[in-house]
């Protein structure tokens, strides 16, 4: 399916950035989770725009569950979660004029004149809302399980930033971090690379990555669903990614002998030495955490004049844009990233344990 | 499904390196596709090890068609290729020591001992035999469109070598070259550096870049089932690779002014002047030529002592593995890349343009 | 997919009798279908409970369009149809006792008390007003196409009483009449018939048949996608199905020579003399009126005292549904099983003629 | 996909009646389940035609297992079998001339031409070897979890034969029996109507019952994915199915309060009194045995004459189809009916207990 990932758990998006709302629609989930109302908030504020860092759009992100829970918990049934729209300026577009490296011109040579070109329309950043909404409803039940997942700032622009310890506090941390970094020092770097860029017209883009522990080994499936193409579908998904990675940055460089990450025993149970692969051999998790890097090319909306083509007329003129927008879009990335790595693995684990993988003890 | 990809064409692989053979079934293929056996047994040829950078395993690869072929053409039913295994050598495998970095350990995890150690089993890169085979079903379709595919090796170890043109004359010699490298220079410095390893018991990986010109606008879906989404989901799924990234390889450092493709008008189209886009914005192909590079790891199959674990005993042992292996898989790799990207391009097209896209006019 | 069907075109359902409302989500829909509000809010009506043969519950059915929508036409975005809830009494149902023939035993057997169980919650038929306006979408472009559906009623209780002739108006009369008949003598007997059993306490199911014509031939795939198993897989989706049928329904005891459907030319075509096939030979149309019958069985909800038993104490007691309910939804499962059809049909031409098969010329 | 059923075991058929042989690949199955050689040799018999009452092609379905077995257990990797053809004689068949109820002209308008027409090719009735071989894999482990699956024959033309008990015993002696019947009366009458038919160059269809039980509540899911759904879209599958029902036969006249099941205890279960709902409700299973009837047409095959065209010259012609052909493939039917409900039973248990389901304790 187009905008829908999951074997066992099915989530997809839905919604346009000026139209009536987002949404996502989540469909096999286990019943019985709790639906923690103040999580789903704090992950919806953590997304959201803030700051100089930031679009100057503003949004409550006020959503209605409107299917599937009931008293409080899941029910099992398909649970649909809208995200309305309440601050949009249409008049901010134009439909003639693509804009460079946003999906204007792919959208209209796909749908032909008739998508919601306003503010980039489906194919807006906006939608990520619910996709964090959708991953606020399992990362709960994960933790509960063990499970934790934290996503860090590597990367901003050309500067080296933060880095990621694979333990329960630090994820939880990183996790409830503002900006996906801990470090004051990092987070005020970020801040100087993202407003230099921002004072330019320009935006920069950057690298983040996400780390997950206390996954069962067994988890995934042999070729065209191991844990790699699981993540890596979804994680494209996510407008302005071009690049994932799994296990050492370094691994097209290393040897055999360097790369390969050998066995021992830990408290009785067998473990990797290293974890150069990433937590995954043969598409499979080995049971060491899951890691795996992120690459978000710079928002492609800047005010700084480019080059553009009237679609109508195939006259070549220039444009800046003029819409609110993000000068960097990195770290409300990484909430985005959590969700999905989180309802990835939410799919696994019913895949291997069954429907109620999520709630059982 | 677990072994498969593709929407409209699924693609689901099957086999063993030591059992009876490896095999595909690929159904919703169009009808009316001529079945070229010179250039099936050609691409196999590719993928096979040869020379001293190669394995020592030798199988000819003789496949048979078992269905879905009449009088030389595809019919529209299921297609299914299998190639017998020949040459096996059993005793090389002990079922109780995972070779480090392989899938012996997580399919013993997944599979409780029942799976098919030898060899990898159902893990092994042999398989990526039956999807060069159904790879070279549809390959001369595509061409017969204008849609050429081929894919170079950019990097060996830490030595760059190799680049890429995206015009058809540079991409069908890539695609038929020995090793996805048409510089003289460049292969012998590659053979270099495997053999180098290869005497020290060792193993390198690399990084290979692919290119597909031709494409029409407007393929793929958004979100998650974006081109990039697609190509990356069925690229992790071969054995080794553990990255990848479409357009430029600079995208995470460039501000948006120097990332973005503005447009211009190029004999009366829609063009962008650059492509760091890699063809693709928001999940959806520009005409562009799509580009991705894709990593592999170094071999996990070494002969140097490796420690490992005995999975029945938790015994810590050392392991040198014995059997037949690359030094490095990334010439054979590239092979395999063309075949993949191929019917996950055949899959967008016929979901795009119906099921006869591939043969209709 | 669990609440969903369709390959090209998916559909899925989410929503709750007496929870915030019931909706759809339909995926894959091609861009440019002129979306006509009266006629959405036209089927929505068929479908209410009306007069005397039907349930008091009586709702407006205002739909809300929350995605995939733009100036009056379909984007190509997955299109959200939302149908808010407005007059429900929860204090109608105990969640203790399962109500026989309904579904409040299974889903708490499946989903543990979690469940929704007011008003059968998920499994309520007040989600088929969410397929209908879906329906609703497609039913005008498929006209355009020159394909037609209506269902008649052909049996309430043992009352047989409509047929259905193949052509263009009778099809339009009976797909626009209030309730699958248009003879008077019929309606009046069909009336009878449930006030009867309406004023016992009591209900009747019946049966009802469909006809598509205009379908080119060549649609469905061989085997397990054949116009038969998708038409079937959707339509048991429908509440109280407990039987569907294709062609001729004497099928069982006619002999070959009198089964078969013998070939003849007619205006340059060729076609079948009779077609007891029901229009499709081997999962395929052949171009004929695709033709089936569906048994609706009697309205479990009755107020006739039943035996069932309190799920938490065990304890057998007796029951009277007391919930506002039809006698018979008979005339009112018709206008879904033209919905869920055309949807199935829309779905099966994209697959063949690709992503704007519903629109192209 | 096309030609595949199931969620978490995919079932995937492929083949031609007079190509290189018929076979079929299971995705998803757990490891570990003993595979009885022997019970799918004696499944495959019975399928088989015998005696006067069936074709006289004459095959040993001699199968070979091409992956996914290792040491006489499923490994969890797709399990591949291939039946080769051998006794075909393909001048039987003529091109051009498409015999009437066949899918020779359904396979024309799809495959334009391109179809493997010798024998009805990848529409033939043979490819249920296939199945049936698939199904040998999983009844024994069913077995071992208390589940038992019978067929018997209801009908065979006008003529009520069998019926079926739904314990343990009796499900065991018809699934082993010859013909789907254990009542020597029954079993000659039904000799005596089909010998009749065929002495007359003719044919007839008929009506099987399934019964299956020992199956937990709570399989199955809501809406399209409900057992009813899942069913019958698979049974729809099989060559020559035109009907399913499910329940009672004589749901369409019932009255509520005589259809409906009302609940007691019995063993501390709730069960209910009488079965009219064939173990399901809302699609999903509860604890009673899953009862259903398929109708299968009279066998297209017969050596009257009969009209037909030409489909590249459009000439009225007559037809007499020559071929070795059952006058009634109903005994046949009942054994690849077993086959196709425990495949989609093992696939709801497995989405519903997880990847080991069928072999956990």
């Amino acid at each position: 399916m187009k905008n829908s990932f999951g074997n066992a758990i099915n989530v997809t998006v839905f919604g346009e950035s000026h139209g009536a709302g987002v949404g996502v629609l989540i469909d096999g989930i286990a019943p019985g989770i709790k639906v923690d109302e103040d999580f789903i908030a704090q992950q919806l504020t953590l997304r959201r725009p803030s700051g100089k860092i930031s679009t100057a759009r503003r949004e409550p992100d006020n959503y209605v569950i409107q299917s599937g829970v009931y008293n409080g918990f899941t029910t099992g049934a398909p649970l649909c979660i809208f995200i309305p729209n309440t601050d949009t300026r249409s008049r901010d577009y134009t439909p003639d004029l693509p804009r460079p490296s946003h999906a204007d011109f792919t959208a209209r040579e796909k749908y032909h004149g008739f998508e919601d070109y306003r503010g980039g329309g489906h194919f807006s950043g906006r939608i990520t809302a619910a996709l964090v909404a959708a991953g606020a409803i399992v990362i709960p039940a994960l933790r509960e399980k063990g499970i934790y997942i934290g996503t860090c700032i590597k990367q901003v622009g050309q500067f080296i930033l933060g880095d990621i310890s694979h333990d329960r506090e630090a994820l939880l941390a990183i996790a409830e971090s503002d900006y996906g970094l801990t470090d004051e020092y990092a987070i005020s770097m970020m801040k100087d690379v993202i407003e230099s860029a921002a004072s330019d017209g320009d935006s920069v883009g950057g690298v983040l990555e996400t780390a997950v522990i206390g996954l069962p080994a067994g988890l995934g499936e042999p070729w065209f669903d191991g844990v790699e193409s699981q993540i890596a579908r979804a994680v494209f998904g996510i407008p302005a990614v071009k690049e994932i990675s799994f296990g050492s940055d370094k691994i097209s460089v290393l040897r055999g002998s360097r790369a390969n990450d050998q066995f021992t025993v830990k408290d009785g149970k067998i473990v990797t030495e290293t974890n150069n692969s990433g937590g995954i051999q043969g598409g499979i998790t080995n049971g060491m955490p899951v890691v795996f890097r992120t690459t978000i090319k710079a928002t492609p909306s800047i005010s700084k004049e480019q080059k553009t083509v009237n679609m109508s007329t195939l006259e070549e003129v220039t444009l800046s844009v003029k819409g609110r927008h993000d000068p960097c879009i990195v770290p409300r990335a990484r909430i985005v990233l959590d969700s999905v790595a989180a309802l990835v693995i939410a799919d696994m684990l019913t895949v291997r344990y069954g429907s109620d993988a999520l709630t059982s003890k």
